[in-house]
């Protein structure tokens, strides 16, 4: 039987995960391979996350350069970070291994060097677990729906501020009481910042993106907005016009290739199969040409969906290893440049909330202000119900505009001074 | 550049879709694989077929035996059917051919004796078209979950019928009008028989088993009910106690790997991601033991979907060809044997209605031959307001049972001389 073998480098939450996987179903993966796969060495700093693979007999060591020097196939990077990660990936590529990451922050940064490092030393890399933990969307992309042009992504992707604006709306509580119970429920982290501000989202999508358009995509060019604002009245008016309100990461290419990419709390139509993605759970909704809208869906983190993506990185490798003539390049490629557009540039409905005085002809100044720049009104709600205090909100929908003329149109409106506050979010149907 | 060379026997919806693919997006795949995939035949016994890639360029013929003593690396068959494409399957793989095919018939009749044909004549043979239409479920399973036991699979595998159910929900209309709607719009053939008897997803759970068991399961293994005789009221009832009825075909597989294989007419509970799945959309649930629940979604049928799932065999395939140094047998093993259970073995909860007569004691003596045969019941409703020629519907839900309970419990009460009218469908939550 051929014989692979691999280390793993980082022995946390999803390390001590694959460890699980190996000793619990390593002869499944014999048995359907016929490749044996080896655990040879686990690393970590910290001693005492090397007891449980040190307990299944696996060999352990403090220091990574272990594993670098020893006869593995396949170094697995589970530190995260991306400093020491680079590093490592630098050495092992050099060193002659073939890398498995779940890094998505190595990967939204230097996914082109990565892929030219990979390609010139006859190396492969595998990043399934990098984005949406369980969920094949990498694979996916890169090889089921290889013969599409891949149009559009709209996914969830980040469990997360999913499940604080799944509570905030079927529980009617506010961010802040939502937030707090989903770091009770080990939802959120004690720090949970780059979820909440959409960093992590905004990496998870630039990945999808770069291997979709073959564009050398990273974090630095997405626009994100984070959900920190979110206030419960939004939910609730989105509610009433058939809608709800998900944190949003979108990838578009036009027929010139460029390209939109964006992380946005967004209005989600209850006729877009994402409005009912709900809790912790993600999903991925990819439009290709030929295969039209397809959707994928799971648990987008936690240590034993991870580990199944981590594994199936291992397997894929391994087989091309044990069976392959010469090294298949294939899709290890991106350009060097990328064509993503401005977020100005970008044309989308919105959802306009305002609080203003109550008093005659308000309305009307506002609704020059849209028309003179091109934004046209789709719905508009006024309920006296909600007037308190002399002011009274003002809830608008606009058809397709571009979003340069929507924020000019927005600052427009920010300087009467009988609007008191301004919220405004996109809308996908 | 590497070249690999294939035939398309059966020019039909799908073949023409393969043919469009490939005329549209042959740049991509080039690029993308650094492989030159050429169309070199395609192969129909009726002229009028062959018109769309004559006028491409390609080259036609009405024999199929002049795929077979060509040159190109795969036979793509699109023909359908069992016993002509068993034939040139035969043939294909005697004379060195790979095999790609959309053919569920022919793969839920003989997996078995493909696999081992396959295998030891050292060729390849692709089926993600067979299942689902563009959504990769197939290599999902095979490849990407790999490293799991698949415990379960739910899926709303026909178009067909989850059509006709939705517009029975949404629209309050009878069976027949939804069928007639569904045929005028394409979604249901002029013969739907295999569609609503549950025939064509019993081929498609059978294969999707097939590939998580490695077990010899075929369209003759699994219990099968269709659509038929469902009525609004029960469709309205299920919505009273939160469930959609849909067409669910279930995979289980217990830790001694007995299998239960089944599609029925089922109420799925609204938190369930299936219930959600409308029209003529597919939905397939797959849990793992480490990834957990994740689920797949598309459109499940259709030229250019399928053909995008073709396509991605031809690719997978092309790549092993071009890049392998030898053969890599890799799940293109089934067992013999199987172990699936009767259907009277299984456990299920259950929705039961009835229509009685309105005398004083009828409950009781109901309730009685269920308690007798272990059937704990969950709900009861009893409308008065659908009460009509003294007869009432009574509506019950139970709690697990076991199949062969319920079914004697069943027939005890047809017994009673004042019941009128039995129906009963399965529950999943």
């Amino acid at each position: 039987m051929k014989k692979i073998k691999f280390a793993i480098i980082g022995s946390g939450t999803i390390g001590g995960g694959v460890v699980d996987l190996f000793v619990s179903n390593i002869d499944i993966v014999k048995k359907k391979t016929g490749i044996n796969f080896e655990l040879s060495l686990v690393v970590d700093l910290d001693d005492s996350k090397l007891e449980k693979p040190k307990n299944y007999g696996i060999k352990v060591s403090k220091n990574y350069k272990d594993a670098i020097k020893s006869d593995v196939d396949i170094i697995v990077e589970l530190v995260g970070g991306i400093d020491f990660a680079w590093n490592l990936y630098n050495e092992a590529i050099l060193n002659g291994k073939h890398f498995v990451t779940a890094n998505k922050a190595l990967i939204a940064d230097r996914i082109y060097q990565m892929f030219k490092l990979a390609r010139e030393n006859k190396k492969y890399i595998g990043f399934e677990a990098s984005v949406a933990g369980g969920i094949p969307i990498i694979k996916t992309i890169k090889e089921s729906l290889l013969a599409n042009k891949i149009e559009c992504i709209e996914g969830i992707i980040n469990g997360t501020t999913n499940y604080i604006l799944t509570k905030m709306h079927k529980e009617k509580i506010s961010f802040k009481e939502a937030l707090l119970t989903a770091q009770k429920l080990g939802f959120a982290e004690a720090d949970p910042t780059l979820d909440i501000n959409g960093t992590d989202a905004a990496s998870k999508i630039a990945i999808l993106a770069a291997i979709s358009s073959n564009q050398n995509i990273g974090l630095k060019d997405v626009y994100v907005e984070g959900i920190n604002d979110i206030e419960f009245i939004d939910i609730k008016e989105a509610e009433d016009l058939g809608y709800v309100i998900k944190l949003i990461a979108m990838f578009k290419i036009d027929e010139n290739n460029n390209i939109e990419i964006r992380v946005n709390p967004t209005l989600v139509s209850l006729s877009n199969p994402l409005a009912n993605i709900n809790n912790e759970y993600n999903a991925v909704l990819v439009a290709g040409d030929f295969v039209g809208k397809t959707m994928y869906y799971g648990r987008g983190a936690g240590a034993r969906p991870t580990a199944s993506a981590v594994f199936s990185d291992i397997i894929d490798i391994g087989n091309k290893i044990a069976f392959n003539k010469e090294y298949n390049p294939n899709l290890l490629f991106i350009d060097e440049e990328n064509k993503v557009k401005s977020h100005e540039e970008i044309y989308s409905k919105y959802y306009l909330r305002l609080i203003t005085e109550d008093k005659v002809g308000i309305l009307a100044k506002i609704a020059k202000v849209m028309g003179d720049n091109n934004i046209s009104i789709s719905s508009l709600i006024q309920r006296d119900i909600y007037k308190k205090d002399g002011v009274v909100p003002l809830v608008f929908t606009t058809h397709i505009a571009l979003e340069k003329d929507f924020f000019k149109a927005i600052e427009l409106i920010k300087g009467f001074n009988f609007v008191k506050e301004i919220v405004y979010y996109r809308i996908i149907d």
